[in-house]
């Protein structure tokens, strides 16, 4: 079970290797949201997301023995990249298992900062088998991108610095997908903040962390639907008790709206940040009434965006 | 004339009615230019542009007669927008001329801003005998948006604070319109950095100033093409002088290239400049061998993009 001490090493650890974020606000966006919104920004971080945290953890928590195999994993995404580029800030190996249809400027990414990519079958069995070979192979230590506790504490650090520099929140918000984020943000905020209630964000076009929550057990993510492309995974089952145990709510937000909200911010704040970062100012924006006068810390979780093929933008190429 | 005294008193004037905008790096850019570039971040200023700074220091400096009158300028830009919301943190009141060609959006965010706006043909000669009408008919105080000492001095409080937290820069660099933030700026580098060189930079399809320089004398600007679109008008009359003395360069770089900036910016720092502001780093990046080993401050001069229309994807309206 991951603990705040874990948390606090984590942020120990890691301090130096990755950036210390801004907290941002904007004046234009809390007259319309009703309440005093503090982003802190992850989309600025190394890898431009908040997984350049639990990655770093997961490599620097290794002992020699273990670092000198390598460290494994299956990911497309922002997880691949970090834990590539902390594989390489360690000096050890890293090997990415991605499917073959994930975006070959992806696996350049991931090359560039030295890993090796595995491709295989776009199919869970294929990627799991895959990566099984790969550890058998190597020695390699399989991090996997959110069902890991290094991964959950380093996560949770983020909250860490935001409580620091905004003490007297209300609530602090993440947006949820597997749930390393979301659990790793509740433990530090029950443990720091313990007056401020951790509320989540979710799309309505993939909601299984709010009907899970609802159920009380795990309800696997299938067939999601969403802009949100960060958000699509199940929750993992070292986060769902963590997140059953510490947040208040899970607020679903559609499409429409966090594409208006991404648009806002890149528009107001002029900074960029991905669809899944959106999904929090969204669930805000859409409920004036629970959120009025309210101290909210909201985690933007990252910025990694196709430039090409911005989600307003989208009809230009129908 | 301006002098570095008038700089001072104008940031302490403007001390907590603008932003003090973050200095940032990006270790990427710095590996592609192979340079030290310390970008300060006036696309966060006030109504997202370093126009806020003058126009606040204008409208300030204004004894309480003339502040009663009001204040009145011609632009369709971001002094417009600057200069109303300068006038409304007084409480003074705002006459804007904008051209009868004027985008919606842009007369909207004036008027949101409590300005009156007094629309004319989007010629030279009717903008002028507009503007003069309209001061005769109010009595307000025409503030020109470059060729004024009150806004020479504002806009050169940008490098005051950028060289108080970089203080040893070989170089500081602005890009060049009517050379309103290139006159203050070069005035604050001679005083405060005597051995930094500023170098200023211009699109290829509006490079007047560059002419201009070259020649001893101003050299109007006629039928420029650029997507820059801050950088479209001729140097004033009290800028180039100024410019003449202290500025060791003028850098021209195309379009293409200034595009190419911008978007490795918004994609790899995650911040929204415009291309105007983008001009600057454009003509770095195509100079590795001038400016290698260098530490180059770069005044990013604004962040106000019209999302719908980005210069990268207009090919895909066509």
């Amino acid at each position: 079970m991951v603990s705040i001490e874990d948390i606090k090493q984590a942020a120990t650890r890691i301090s130096g290797r990755v950036h210390r974020t801004p907290v941002l606000t904007c004046a234009a966006i809390d007259r319309l949201a009703g309440a005093s919104l503090f982003f802190k920004c992850e989309n600025f971080q190394k890898v431009g997301a908040f997984k350049m945290r639990g990655a770093t953890n997961a490599v620097l928590s290794l002992n020699n023995d273990e670092a000198a195999r390598g460290v494994a994993t299956h990911s497309s995404g922002n997880h691949a990249q970090a834990l590539a580029l902390a594989a390489r800030m360690r000096g050890i190996p890293a090997f990415i298992v991605m499917p073959s249809s994930a975006p070959a400027v992806k696996r350049a990414a991931v090359e560039g900062y030295g890993a090796e990519i595995i491709t295989c079958e776009p199919t869970l069995q294929a990627r799991e088998e895959t990566l099984n070979a790969v550890v058998e192979r190597t020695g390699a230590v399989f991090v996997h991108p959110y069902d890991n506790e290094a991964i959950i504490a380093g996560q949770g650090t983020a909250a860490v610095e935001l409580l620091e520099e905004v003490p007297d929140l209300d609530v602090v918000m993440t947006p949820v997908g597997g749930g390393g984020l979301l659990s790793g943000t509740a433990l530090a905020v029950k443990a720091l903040a313990a007056k401020a209630r951790v509320i989540a964000a979710e799309p309505t076009g993939a909601d299984d962390a709010a009907r899970s929550l609802a159920a009380g057990h795990i309800i696997p993510s299938v067939d999601p639907d969403t802009v949100a492309d960060g958000l699509l995974t199940s929750l993992g089952e070292r986060n769902f008790p963590i997140i059953k145990e510490n947040v208040s709510a899970i607020w679903t937000v559609g499409d429409p709206e966090i594409i208006a909200a991404m648009r806002l911010i890149w528009e107001r704040m002029k900074i960029v940040i991905e669809p899944s970062a959106a999904v929090c100012p969204a669930a805000v924006l859409a409920r004036p009434h629970e959120v009025s006068g309210l101290r909210i810390g909201i985690i933007l979780s990252g910025g990694n965006v196709d430039l090409d093929r911005l989600p307003w933008l989208d009809h230009l190429e129908e």
